[in-house]
């Protein structure tokens, strides 16, 4: 049976609700990133870059939430566009390599760095504002990023959009991303999602980013300085 | 006749390395973005993102590096493992996602940040260097990132490697990823990387990155603080 290994960070929650939404089989294995249980030679066999999530599927190994949606939306002909091709990779990798890595700097800068962070939050927060205005002017076209019909790249906004309250540090935030929002809300009616909140509460992760954790999660904070 | 939208940064050259490797005819189209070129209504409404590259294949429209090396790749059947779908996708996304964007962060904080760089600096130095080792120890095993066959992951691979003397500051910095260095050498003497080269000068480019440059590419540094 497919493996999923896990935690209920927003990658892992888009992969959750791909398999949740096609009724694959699988079998779900926490990984606890607070206690460290990424960095094991065991995990990194699996993904060499210690991050969830990551599947086991027979003989294939994938890694990245997004090469995972990919892989199981080809393998499964679901939640795909018909035809369209060329805007199904240029939007997956929008959200890929923009919206998740500028969301991700913005909550580190938020929330976590050290130091003084008035210029790294000043830019993530801008960029990361810019990215999802970009998707919200997409959703302002249709219902879905692709159009008319509910793909992967819709799962893979749903993930991060999840954590904009906490980004912007402003229980509002999701005001100003009107036709996000609207997707979202849709996505979490859905059964699946309310399969996937309660995979969220099956395993007990560490609750706590104490000092310890934060040398598994952010090994830089304990790093020398470059020369 | 396929457009391609380009300047002479990373991204865009994986870009020309597949269409010079693949043999496809292509129409070169510059975007200045010193000069803000990629800001204009008629390049958004090809890259929302206002980013290079872009193609225009016909009815189809693809941006980001990744999506397009994947989509080319796909439509010509060149420069894809025979199978190991899951290793592809892993490993393209792990470029993208991954080395592409702490790449360009490190490339930042090095050099472009204003205020104090400090734990900027560490952060994505300390980041850069650990997905460059991953992709280091990739390379220790075989040829290619894929093994035994050259893909688009290498060539992804090889737009960013080209970086990693100015990323570190240090022009010795190859020497600790000797399979990278080893990968990119190959890469650079074949007659496709010539024609790459040529392609980068035969457009004028503005050669500063003043103030007005600064406004088109890096808007936060003008921006209000957030709140």
């Amino acid at each position: 049976m497919l493996k999923f290994y896990y935690n209920t960070a927003p990658n892992p929650m888009k992969v959750a609700l791909f398999l949740e939404e096609s009724g694959l089989d699988y079998e779900a294995v926490p990984v606890d990133t607070r206690e460290g249980e990424q960095h094991t030679p065991a995990y990194k066999a699996i993904n060499p870059n210690a991050k969830v999530p990551a599947i086991v599927d027979g003989g294939e190994t994938v890694f990245d939430s997004n090469a995972i949606l990919l892989y199981l939306a080809e393998k499964t002909g679901q939640f795909l566009p018909d035809g369209h091709r060329g805007a199904l990779l240029s939007w997956l990798m929008f959200v890929a390599t923009g919206v998740g890595p500028y969301s991700g700097q913005a909550v580190h800068f938020r929330h976590f760095a050290l130091g003084d962070r008035t210029y790294g939050r000043k830019r993530y927060d801008f960029e990361a504002r810019r990215h999802w205005g970009i998707v919200d002017a997409r959703l302002a076209e249709g219902p879905y990023m692709l159009g008319e019909t509910y793909t992967i790249v819709d799962m893979a906004v749903w993930g991060w959009a999840s954590r904009i309250p906490f980004m912007f540090d402003d229980a509002n935030a999701m005001a100003q991303f009107p036709n996000i929002k609207r997707l979202t809300d849709w996505i979490d009616e859905r059964p699946a999602a309310a399969r996937v909140r309660a995979l969220m509460e099956r395993h007990a992760f560490k609750p706590v980013l104490d000092e310890d954790a934060k040398r598994h999660m952010y090994p830089q904070m304990f790093a020398p300085d470059p020369a």
